[in-house]
């Protein structure tokens, strides 16, 4: 089988392709081939047996989509976007990679189904940010998609895209809503939602990091391991499962801040709480106050997605994955 | 005040033209200016003392919106559109049409605002087509986009971008999703809803109409009158009692094929109701089962939105409007 990752470059994409290469795919045939792109060079994985290229790639330059899908993958995850106080700051960017980039892909699988009949998977990854505005604590399957950001606007256009070219027979796909992600490792990005795991990843190795909103702020997590696992069970998920509605919003925790802190505080003391700095932004609450909080995501569950049962878990793993079992 | 409409030669923009003239807007200051377009020149109305200008002007072709708001009106009617059938049939079109046309006028806007500080209100003719798969009978105000047409999803998203971009401040604006027409006036159009008018307009002048769907059919419909009625409350409604949802599902009956002729029955007598002939269409049929069957719109009626009580209410409008009071 022969995998393409655009995006492969980040965080998620480069755990995913690890644990592509460290364990099979339920049910899938081997993996021979690996294609990973993005628009900075990525690291090929060490490791594995198969053909693995890796491409510089921007999917908003003309002829990219159709060099990507040159080696026709069966599959095709695509994870790359600017985030969201990237898309936020910058209209024309979050606009022109975010939607322009992935309708742009799209187009190109759809020209070639159209001469060779080739119809590969895509996974694209989509956001719990294409909810937003007055929704309710738990956001039920079928709840309206009201974005208050131009990244989860861009998200929500490209879940309709996604299922129009999927119910046209141009390719087979699965959107997933990702959750936000904590503890996200290595150094902050423009993400708004940062703050949620800078807050447990700082006082970990013992700096100090800063909380742009109050304790009682509640929102949808889950752990890169929780991520890498939704991708890997939409490679091999039947996808006539999913009816016409191909888009799910995935299971994470709906855990407050507060019960972040004392999450920390159970797993690393006092010590590490009080590494913690209240600087309140107004901006990034404004932001922040327009995402989900929680979610009621029977489709997702009923086709087998999992996550963590407590925030602790989450703490536990990225001390686990990241810093070798050990905490400062 | 300068009021552009777009797609001022269809019936709904010939209507709410000849509306705009005969009646002027509650608590708008009067009407000085018409700018009529469309992609087939449209007609100059009669009986106007104001300055009207006609353009031929195809969204998509490069220059056209700027040339469309040179005159910087103050409200913008978007009622341009490939239908249903035809954006079902052609792909490249309905795409480059009902998106690519919708999203190139609105960055012309952003573009004027980022100059001049101009901010029109832009008035986004939407489609009960956003809706789609499975959904209740009643279809409430939260309820999620799924649609199952291309022409649907074109629809959905450009409602998403009118959302962001008056979220941003680049417009300010309002996306009514219309109800199927009904009855609609002249001649059948491509639209796969075409036959709900069929069968009442085609037998009230004598002529033989085609039914591709059971009598159990369910539709949500509104007539051209009330149609015209909500695009003029849309030019003076108070658009910041929106608030972050700027889409509104507008209110109509949900009456059955059934319902339908019985009320033409009543109307129009037997033999009326003789000349619908019966004759099943698959495609169709498929089309109109992903279609909403009806709306509990109270966002829109609290906004003051209406519509007719009965369908036969709707029957008699048809024959005043059209037949000048006589049925055949």
């Amino acid at each position: 089988m022969h995998i393409l990752v655009i995006g492969a470059a980040g965080m998620i994409g480069r755990k995913f392709t690890e644990s592509l290469i460290n364990a099979p795919l339920d049910g899938a045939v081997a993996l021979s081939r690996l294609t990973l792109a993005d628009v900075i060079a990525p690291t090929s994985p060490a490791g594995f047996t198969g053909s693995c290229e890796t491409m510089t790639c921007d999917l908003t330059q003309h002829g990219a989509a159709e060099r990507l899908l040159s080696g026709r993958p069966d599959i095709i995850y695509h994870l790359a976007a600017i985030v969201s106080g990237e898309a936020e700051a910058d209209f024309d960017k979050g606009y022109s990679v975010n939607l322009d980039g992935t309708r742009t892909l799209f187009e190109a699988i759809r020209h070639i189904n159209s001469r060779e009949g080739w119809k590969p998977r895509v996974v694209f990854a989509s956001s719990n940010a294409v909810f937003g505005g007055d929704f309710p604590d738990i956001i039920p399957d079928d709840y309206i998609l009201t974005p208050q950001t131009s990244y989860g606007t861009q998200k929500a256009i490209c879940e309709l895209l996604l299922a129009d070219y999927r119910r046209r027979g141009f390719l087979d796909g699965i959107g997933l809503r990702l959750p936000t992600i904590c503890v996200r490792p290595g150094k902050p990005n423009r993400a708004a939602s940062g703050f949620f795991s800078g807050i447990i990843r700082e006082p970990l190795v013992g700096q100090e990091a800063i909380l742009p909103v109050p304790d009682t702020t509640r929102h949808w997590m889950t752990s890169p391991r929780s991520a890498v696992q939704f991708l890997r069970h939409a490679a091999t998920l039947d996808l006539s499962l999913l009816g016409e509605r191909p888009n799910l919003s995935m299971p994470a925790l709906s855990v407050t801040v507060g019960d972040q802190i004392a999450a920390l505080r159970r797993i690393a003391g006092d010590k590490a709480v009080a590494l913690i700095k209240r600087a309140p932004d107004e901006a990034v609450a404004r932001i922040v106050a327009g995402w989900a909080r929680g979610f009621d995501p029977q489709r997702a569950l009923a086709f087998g997605f999992t996550t963590e049962q407590s925030f602790d878990e989450i703490v536990e793993a990225h001390i686990e994955d990241e810093l070798g079992g050990h905490i400062a």
